[in-house]
């Protein structure tokens, strides 16, 4: 098992560096969107402020105006509309790539950590009871290293347990996490 | 005229400052829909990549691979579209308004300028004159003085009439100006 599990462990190690790299993507890509919205609504709020330079020659100014006045309007639609999407890139694509890595990754090396620990203690164990001077007066320290080599190997064994399952199920919510942000993303566009 | 004139300039200074403050905005969002083109173009390669990190574990991952394969060829198509729109952006809504300023109210400072120079040269000839002495044997000087007067007072008079036609012509400019831009972000949408 040690070497099926280095190859769940390789994997769940690319994993993580593949999800870091897209989610840092996908926060550019709705970076690019948050900043379309807020470009836009600087450029609607800034065709509305031609009026109010008050042009002292205003001959045909009146046009002018109307026409930036309609053209603010488009340009404030498109602002909803880009100001929109990102909200929805933000919920829909970045988050479960965000809760991804937070729930599902962060509790994977947190159960190595816990294993990692478990695994030494017991080791310990087990070196202090194979030290143990051979005498017979010490049967009662003998049965007591051995309760607590039972105790750890207990304890070890139930993170390991608890750590290959998570590998395990991390692999079918691999398949979740990879293919919700995009289509949160398609969903926003 | 000289009223006339402050006023023409004026509008002409509101003109250039009301530009400048537009363009930054213009080239604001420009620059957001050119990293929409990036992000999207990043996040294209990235879906592709996943297949390259080979995971050991690749229960399902033919799945994944194929469905981010097919997303990814989404996004790319995305990615022609956000750069066609970002170029089209640069050709039909900035550079406009750069060459309007460029050539237009860079002509107008130019002509500011030359016109400003000719009035100090033709106020200096009229002061030189005035302060000639009044005898009668300085008549060839005087006459050479009048000569000069009048010279320098042409050409401030040919300057004037070239900055006063540009600024007039910028007032019938300025609304190709402002409206140009906003027709090529509206073909661009």
């Amino acid at each position: 098992t040690r070497s099926l599990l280095s190859v769940f462990e390789e994997d769940s190690g690319n994993l993580t560096e593949y999800t870091n790299q897209l989610l840092q993507t996908l926060q550019r890509v709705f970076g690019a969107q948050s900043e379309m919205g807020l470009a836009t609504e600087q450029l609607s709020r800034q065709l509305l402020d031609y009026e109010k330079k008050n042009f002292a020659l205003g001959k045909g100014d009146e046009e002018v105006i109307t026409t930036l006045q309609s053209f603010a309007k488009t340009v404030g639609e498109l602002n909803s509309l880009h100001s929109g999407l990102a909200n929805q890139m933000a919920d829909s694509m970045v988050f479960p790539l965000i809760q991804f890595r937070e729930k599902d990754l962060t509790e994977i090396s947190t159960l190595k950590e816990i294993f990692g620990i478990a695994t030494d203690e017991h080791e310990a164990a087990m070196v202090k009871y194979s030290r143990l001077p051979k005498k017979k007066e010490n049967e009662k320290l003998k049965a007591d290293m051995m309760k607590e080599v039972a105790y750890t190997r207990r304890k070890q064994h139930q993170a390991s347990l608890q750590y290959y399952c998570a590998l395990n199920a991390l692999q079918y919510r691999k398949r979740v996490a990879m293919l919700e942000p995009m289509l949160g993303y398609t969903q926003a566009q």
